[in-house]
């Protein structure tokens, strides 16, 4: 049972016209009457207006105050939430007055913990509260609404009923052993294992384009010094597409180029030390920017053709083929004003591109051709790397079963490693949990979720 | 005739667990229904669940709408409150989608400036929401509170009734002359006249309080080179106390140096040219440092009594009273590490700092006594540039009336010169306002206020 009453800022912090403070708990409309003074009745979800008052009972502001009452709430619990004019001095000393009066400050992401102790949402929903806030772009917000609605919970049920079906068979055709049938009997248990591995697979599989969907799809610019490769860059981040890149509450660290283009965010992975002549490709031999380029899902090739030859374009890019066999390539040949008119047969298949916008916008559709071509459209995607983890384990498991299940093992040792594949299936969307995953997981929200 | 919608993010910008967009206007209601799908009746000021879709019908977000009925709202018209997760990107695309579908992107201030328009608050209220937004200090939110709640346009509505009573009197007075008792008459007109221009006067020097408390309180650090200026400084702006400065939608255009101190935020005024010593202070001749210690409200003057004579701190003193006559000073005798025990006698009255924490509190408590000096605890405090030009500018007709009384100027100039009184003075609330005016005052609001 939670007998504590949480309380913190759910707005972002800054000046705006208006704050919104929410709390959360058994004693929250306690609290709410105490501090908030107001003529009409406390009704569930009806916006109020009243005075926000300190604890002392002097006056702080004037505003609205909402009630939800548990269970019908984001928590499960009464939440109260306040509306306030949007000073950081009125923020401060209203959660100073809530906390005077008997709640304590929220930890980060407590609130959504709340709503998953509560049932309201599982484990893998709660997380992608978390992506729904962070999203920065339709792909990735589109994933993170839909993981929220439950499609990657749902998808889990199928395959834990699926196994749990298996289990059931298994215990039949392990405690009644029946000779004459029981050959047969394996191969189609190892066929149903087969199908449900499978699926799994496919889902762990999704990852890599869940990632690149919620994370920015990687993407390399390679080429040549004075190729034009910066000169792209700066156009691809103009003004409205460069992303921020420091989001609190997200697993990204560090400090990278990021920029949007249609409906996806893209993530620029730099690979400096990697040169476009066949020379200097061959002196550098940076491992470090090779092991980078294996990271990207798209590289797009610039070669400035005035500078160099068809048979160095093909060979840059038969190099970053066998370094990258997955990544989709795209070759832009730059500076096309200084060529006008001529045709360039001799090249690897390619876009031209010029100063003018219309040669930039002729690069950004064949760019998203190739980014469609990379990630192509997926049922459910996993975007988490938690969801990843608990997927491999449990085909790690289910691997063990089929061996079990092919040597004729006892029934208790495939029981066994199918409880393990079963667990960890289940870990994502937290049927099974600890308390230190748990943590772990809320607290990289901020506070106020 | 309003006949716009329209829409702003009413939050502060950034990553928070919620988002708060705003819609006002005649079709606030009809737009919200379009967009925002929800089970619920739409009944006025409840917290509705459903779903926000965008323009096209496709899905952006779960969330709450709250229909505010005109006119009881804060506009004074129908107003609708969308609370979103916090997301930058949902926040821009339900903003794209209210567009669409009719609403018009507000202006800085255009929210409260329609409550004006719809008599909700008078002109010294709405600008009292933007100086709530902005306050630093208890002091300077109290002031804010004040004026939004009325206590301005009070104070003014019972002095404009007092000059309309008397604009009575006087008509009476000059209509109706009877030369045998006009000559009392006249003295007891002037005798009101004086009462009214007094309490003018006192308002209008309130503004010099006002804008310190709004503003931060101006105060300077004066003292030779290594008397511990710095050290000081650096012991006020610790941590929790320095202020961030550069604030839009508030006058206060300059980076400077501010921090926070019981109930008031200090604004320090940098007089870096100003020496201790007689002879440095003879050189030096800078009128400009000299000009802006003229600005301070309270005047700290360091003194390290290892380095400098008695004779040199009452010099230095003095030469401050002199230059700024107005200003509380509080004299510091600093480094009483380098002197245990030692009494100061011949040094002005003073209090001693040394590098403790206790020296730190006892210098502050000495600091906050000066500043309950300096600003006297005001009734109505007039605190805006704007409203104090006014109360000038009527002082000034009033000027002009009691001189025509004194001259038996004909009825027609002194009520001319009594509507200029009146008129500057209902300007503060906006009884008589110009549009130009307006457009002023709300454009150093941000948008969504």
């Amino acid at each position: 049972m939670i007998s504590t009453t949480i309380a913190a800022l759910a707005t972002a912090r800054g000046l705006g016209a208006l704050n919104v403070i929410r709390l959360s708990g058994p004693d929250a409309l306690a609290i709410a009457q105490r501090l908030f003074a107001t003529r009409s009745p406390w009704v569930p979800r009806k916006a109020l207006l009243g005075r926000f008052n300190r604890a002392d009972g002097s006056e702080l502001d004037h505003g609205l105050a909402t009630w939800f009452q548990g269970p019908a709430s984001f928590t499960g619990e009464d939440v109260v939430e306040f509306g306030l004019h949007g000073a950081p001095y009125i923020a401060e000393e209203a959660m100073h007055s809530l906390l005077q009066a008997g709640a304590t400050l929220a930890l980060p992401g407590e609130f959504t913990q709340r709503a998953f102790a509560h049932g309201k949402l599982d484990l893998a929903q709660a997380e992608a509260v978390g992506d729904l806030i962070a999203a920065e772009s339709r792909a990735g917000h589109e994933l993170a609404l839909k993981q929220l609605k439950g499609s990657v919970s749902r998808k889990l049920q199928d395959l834990r009923q699926q196994l749990t079906d298996f289990a059931g068979l298994i215990e039949l055709e392990l405690d009644f052993v029946d000779e004459d049938v029981e050959f047969a009997q394996r191969d189609q248990l190892l066929d149903v294992l087969q199908r449900i591995t499978t699926e799994c697979e496919r889902m762990f599989a999704s990852f890599r384009q869940g990632q690149a969907i919620r994370e920015g799809i990687p993407l390399v610019l390679l080429g040549a010094p004075n190729a034009g490769k910066s000169t792209l860059l700066n156009r691809l981040l103009r003004d409205d597409r460069a992303l921020v890149s420091a989001v609190p509450g997200t697993t990204r660290d560090s400090v990278e180029e990021r920029f949007r283009l249609g409906p996806f965010a893209f993530r620029l992975i730099d690979t400096a030390g990697i040169r476009a002549t066949h020379d200097e490709v061959e002196q550098m031999g940076i491992q470090r920017s090779w092991a980078k380029l294996r990271e990207a899902h798209i590289a797009v090739i610039l070669v400035d053709p005035m500078a160099s030859t068809a048979r160095e374009a093909h060979e840059l890019v038969e190099r970053v083929r066998q370094e990258n066999p997955e990544a989709e390539l795209l070759v832009v040949l730059t500076k096309r004003d200084l060529w006008p008119g001529q045709r360039m047969d001799g090249f690897p298949e390619h876009v031209e591109l010029g100063p003018h916008e219309d040669d930039l916008a002729e690069l950004e559709s064949r760019l998203l051709a190739t980014v469609n071509r990379a990630e192509p459209e997926g049922d459910v995607l996993i975007a988490n790397t938690r969801h990843a983890e608990a997927l491999r384990l449990s085909l790690e498991a289910l691997g063990r079963v089929q061996e079990q299940l092919q040597a004729q093992a006892s029934g208790e040792l495939v029981a066994y490693d199918l409880r393990e594949a079963l667990r960890h299936l289940g870990s994502i969307t937290g049927e099974i949990t600890a308390d230190d995953l748990l943590g772990s997981i809320f607290s990289s929200f901020c506070i106020g979720k």
